[in-house]
């Protein structure tokens, strides 16, 4: 990482911190690459929640942008956005604020997988005289939520939304499963089974005669891996503005890829245990786990050196609320981690990390200090 | 639970829910016993931090309370609120917001266990004329820090401190490894042995002539197991206001005790694999796993029905990041779940659920709506 500027070492800890630098380096490489393959990313902006990371993945506020939540929806809407997809099954109840943005000029797109869903979007939109712009989610590996590719029942809802004057915009997919491939060829290959899968739903539809334009396809190792995306219009990708050591395991990046970490001070040793005890605990750096079925296990995250370099196998490997505990590997003793030395962690899993705090504290590529507030809640 | 109320039908999910009526009867139930062993609780602010909450468990703000932050040390300062005890060991980049707190006039006490923490709290000390209050933390079961009880280094902290005009005001273990106690007997003798720990360790201060009034114990299992305190001047614990499923493991409270739920919609089905999705993934729940390694596991939450009734061996089984899948046990079908249909999520660590959330929804005795805003940040 950077060099240790003086503000940071003032800076009250556990935070979490953003190297710009590599942050905008993530943020330029998929857009290359998918720019490369003739596509259009659609970024996940449920990472980093923030309106100001948003302004650097996305300088055009007319940009498709995915979201997680409608809270962030609205908060992007303020901000100027105007093209998004709320990429999480849409329940009836949800409606109303859906359409407050789409009477604000928002072009908010939902997301549905059953006939419950689409009568009761139907039902809404007559009532309500609505328009709703519609994603039909599809399950390209049993992940998660999502139909068949080859379900009738895509066909038989698309005909139904359409009929009742809503608009199918779009099909889409994640590649949830690609996390836990083992190689990079079985991302290679699950990026193009979820290809697949899309090119056979959007079939399904057209059948019909509608349109539906956008096909989208996405998960960070898969938007990294595809290497045809031929019919494909879009690609959806979240993790990749800052990565983390899930990330690092799966191949898509570097260590030295990864632009965040939460800062922590020693507050103990235990010299018996050889155990060096940090003021981060799970409330700064999440009870993910996302590296313990993986080949490299990091515990609660990668400890690196004030300066951000790496040391090796040094992992937390236990966490309370408020205390991170560094059951030191043979070979280091808790001497080299003087009580009020400040240490990196490097973040198991990047979205629920930043999750834990409220905003972000940026070292800019020139060394200055920002603050990224975060948008909170649903 | 209480009966379904119509403003909760109406609320966004997810949300998290306290059951006002059952947090009074948590509350009160410790408070009895603590009174009736002779001795003063310090309950632990960290789980809700919300000054809301804190209101009804010390409705006197000269009551002795215990936070997990400098941030909720602030804000309970703020409410009024004149003796706080901050339970993480101290680090010098802290003092500064420590005085400050002092210099308001609140009586806020820092922990340590080493020499170097001692000699960094005497020098800022001596360069700002502050008189710090501290307590000695003391390890009583491997857990996490502390000196053991035994140590002479107690003694020998103690005095350096004292000579140099601070004030030892008590000594305290937390007795974290009770969260693993497989019977009652087991978190009974954890009780017994963190108040022989303390006695001892208040005997190597008190052999130098120094007076250190406070002895403080404490854990939510053992606070409520503990038999014999005599010579201990007060208990800590947190979680009992809501308690969660793993203190239903320990046997420490009933299912109908756990006081906080995550409200969620069903929005999807998937019917060949029997999977109910419902929109609480990990952000609303947390990644915690509590009870994995308990008698009985309940996943990412037991789910109950719209009025909060428990059902058997329904669990969230799998999270994403705003997606909970409920795959169901045999007997039970998707159709019993209708799409729409609201869920209730008891949560395996209160604590870990509460810090997903920046506000409770709060179902009070007589059925209105109270929202309490938590404490965010260090």
């Amino acid at each position: 990482m950077t060099d240790v500027v003086p503000w940071l070492e003032t800076e009250q800890t556990p935070f979490l911190l953003i190297d710009q630098q590599r942050f905008l380096t993530n943020v330029e490489r998929l857009q290359q690459r998918i720019s490369a393959l003739g596509c259009q990313l659609r970024p996940h902006l449920k990472t980093l929640r923030a309106v100001d990371a948003a302004r650097y993945i996305l300088p055009d506020l007319s940009s498709p942008a995915t979201v997680s939540t409608l809270a962030e929806a609205e908060a992007f809407a303020d901000a100027g956005y105007t093209d998004l997809l709320y990429a999480v099954g849409i329940s009836a109840n949800k409606l109303d604020r859906v359409r407050a943005l789409l009477e604000r000029g928002v072009q908010l797109h939902i997301l549905l997988d059953s006939l419950t869903q689409a009568e009761a979007v139907i039902s809404y939109g007559r009532q309500h005289d609505v328009v709703f712009s519609i994603f039909i989610e599809i399950d390209c590996d049993d992940h998660r939520g999502g139909l068949p590719p080859t379900s009738p029942l895509i066909g038989h809802i698309a005909q139904r939304l359409h009929r009742n004057g809503m608009t199918i915009t779009g099909v889409m997919s994640h590649s949830g499963g690609s996390y836990s491939a083992k190689t990079t060829a079985e991302i290679v290959q699950a990026a193009e089974q979820e290809c697949v899968a899309i090119r056979q739903a959007v079939a399904q539809i057209r059948q019909f005669g509608i349109a539906c334009p956008i096909l989208s396809v996405g998960s960070t190792p898969t938007a990294h891996f595809a290497e045809d995306l031929s019919q494909i219009t879009e690609v959806r990708a979240g993790v990749y503005t800052t990565f983390d050591l899930v990330m690092y395991n799966l191949g898509v990046c570097a260590l030295n890829d990864i632009a965040m970490s939460v800062v922590t001070t020693v507050i103990g040793h235990n010299a018996e245990k050889n155990w060096v005890l940090v003021d981060a605990g799970w409330m700064a750096l999440s009870r993910d786990r996302g590296t313990a079925s993986q080949h490299e296990d990091f515990g609660y995250g990668l400890v690196c050196d004030e300066g951000g370099v790496p040391l090796q196998h040094v992992c937390v490997t236990k966490v309370n609320q408020e205390h991170g505990v560094i059951a030191l590997p043979d070979g280091r003793t808790v001497q080299e981690f003087p009580i009020g030395t400040q240490l990196r962690v490097l973040p198991n899993h990047a979205c629920a990390t930043a999750a834990m705090h409220q905003h972000y504290v940026v070292l800019t590529a020139t060394g200055e200090r920002e603050v990224w507030p975060r948008i909170l809640g649903w």
